[in-house]
């Protein structure tokens, strides 16, 4: 995500593109075998072809691998929903930096037996061993998906509509993202997409999958009259036709993209207690001042409490930043009581 | 399970009973610290009283620790609906054998930050280390819970209908166990507990988990109509009431109790695929003979593919088992592509 996968000096860069090979895959148990340089989207259409689909999903599908997403262990947009790689990656191959094959390319659900040494090299980047196979668990095709879009007041709403519509949802809430009004900017700018609903400080992706279309319509519209009755949100549209939940996912999902088109990029991907996550970006508003064109905020409230959202500071031409910028960025991020987190980019490694 | 921890020779056994502290919840996220002799039925009503539930339940949980649970990676009722521990366990502090204090106590949901070292203790049976403490993410309670208890005619039927389950009731199926004419038979000999349904070779305890009621029942409805009309199942029986839930509930909890009236007891823990499984049970009843009072399966279809039921020989009075015989065992556990996995038994460890 930072760039660790563009080599500057004397790095060694391995791809894994030939290694494209679907090995396996069981139709009853969800369960697909596969190399590591198998492109993460082309996954997915193979096994939405057999009424499955893969337990992670992330914007930069159409080029990342596989192998890269479980060594950089990818969260993606369906982490709410389906957890992490170390609970649906059940196998791995790797080979070790003396040639050694380490074949931990089980395909039990729940395999006991011994340590579950694969789970070293899931975020491991490429330093314990190279990933060859990966051995993964998808989960059902939903028979039913909705979005909605929310316009929002502040952040204090954001996380307050996310508690709601964690209640009301419940089981079947399968995303929740985030983005502000900068983001929203740039992708009008930059991509040409519309905002579908009124201009707002903040932004929510709201998309529930389940397996009656008619329940789940039901809860949706019940969280959203209570979100708009209670001005946790101003305006709202909502979307069970294919392309207009497209249409509406491409607003998030696009935003990487509009960012490069709008200056150099510098990408940090936090997590910190979802309560204080913004006051990051405003901080580094303020602490930046105009050596940035834009500091931008967006992704997923992950978990309960902790979120995994993005910062991206996008600066007029690139150049380390000055000492005390990077500094004053480091001491911004540990103050909280999350981590910076810095990791690798787009094409062969995994994108959060 | 199979008595490895009742000391026999030289064995130091060592009890976390008297480190039963609840060290932290947050009431948001639903992130429990507490040390690791808590027992798990404690922690249970402590995380209830606020609206959360522990992510495993299992038989034994009026006794067993939140420690050996972790230590023996414990699997257990919820996994189907909460996945296992790999997912759920955030963080861990464990004592190495040097006397070097590991933390990993850490409480963010996400947490890329180098290796997952905790990984490694967890499933490792003290090998490694001795976990002193276990941070987890308890999901919230659910607001319904239906269960329904079915008479199936025959093995394949059971299969057949956990596809059929999963089809219909998807994101709101939360356990599926089943259980042989033989468990019910000791059950009601032993525990004086009724049968709810009509004599059948199989049993099968269907719950439901979800966060609107009446979804939930015309859900579970309209999977009852069909499995009957189709002759998958011969008869069943519903409950909302918590009573009722706990009533059916306790012919499958405690089958172990039952058994343990009936003689002395052999447990093996297996996974095999599915379909292999109950084959198991007819050849060892065979192979055994008189030898046997009882040969019992019963379990969960804890992943799509792969099960973990469990096979227990109840033999006459307690003797090492014949060379001839053991070795029948072996290779009738071994002759499936699953393991045959021997594992702690309830007290301080878990049970799966």
């Amino acid at each position: 995500m930072v760039g660790g996968s563009v080599p500057v000096f004397d790095e060694i860069i391995l791809s894994t593109a030939l290694m494209n090979q679907v090995i396996s895959f069981d139709e009853v148990s969800g369960i697909l075998v596969c190399q590591a340089g198998c492109v993460l989207e082309k996954l997915s259409q193979f096994v939405q072809e057999r009424n499955f689909i893969m337990p992670l999903d992330l914007g930069a599908k159409g080029s990342c691998h596989i192998g890269g997403n479980v060594a950089t262990n990818a969260g993606g947009l369906r982490f709410l929903r389906y957890g992490s790689l170390r609970g649906t990656v059940l196998g791995l191959e790797v080979v070790l930096a003396d040639g050694t094959i380490l074949n931990c390319l089980t395909s039990l659900r729940k395999d006991n037996t011994g340590y579950d040494l694969k789970q070293l090299f899931i975020g491991s980047e490429g330093t314990l061993g190279i990933i060859t196979a990966v051995s993964i668990l998808c989960p059902p095709q939903p028979k039913a998906v909705n979005v909605a879009f929310l316009g929002c007041p502040g952040f204090a709403e954001v996380l307050q509509t996310f508690t709601t519509c964690k209640g009301m949802l419940g089981e079947i809430l399968s995303a929740f993202e985030f983005m502000d009004a900068e983001c929203m900017q740039l992708v009008g700018q930059h991509l040409h997409l519309a905002s579908p609903v009124q201009d707002s400080p903040f932004y929510i992706l709201v998309e529930t999958s389940g397996s009656n279309a008619g329940h789940d319509a039901e809860k949706l519209g019940s969280f959203l009259e209570q979100a708009l009755s209670s001005g946790l949100v101003t305006d709202g549209t909502m979307a069970t036709d294919h392309r207009k939940v497209q249409a509406l996912w491409a607003l998030r999902e696009r935003i990487t993209e509009a960012l490069s088109h709008d200056g150099y990029v510098y990408k940090y991907d936090i997590s910190l207690p979802v309560e204080r996550f913004y006051d990051l970006v405003i901080d580094l508003r303020a602490r930046l001042g105009l050596q940035a064109k834009h500091v931008v905020g967006y992704g997923h409230l992950a978990g309960y409490h902790v979120s995994n959202p993005h910062t991206r500071p996008v600066s007029r031409g690139w150049q380390p930043a000055p000492e005390r910028d990077r500094g004053g960025l480091q001491r911004g991020a540990a103050g909280g009581p999350g981590a910076l987190r810095v990791c690798l980019d787009g094409r062969a490694a995994g994108q959060r």
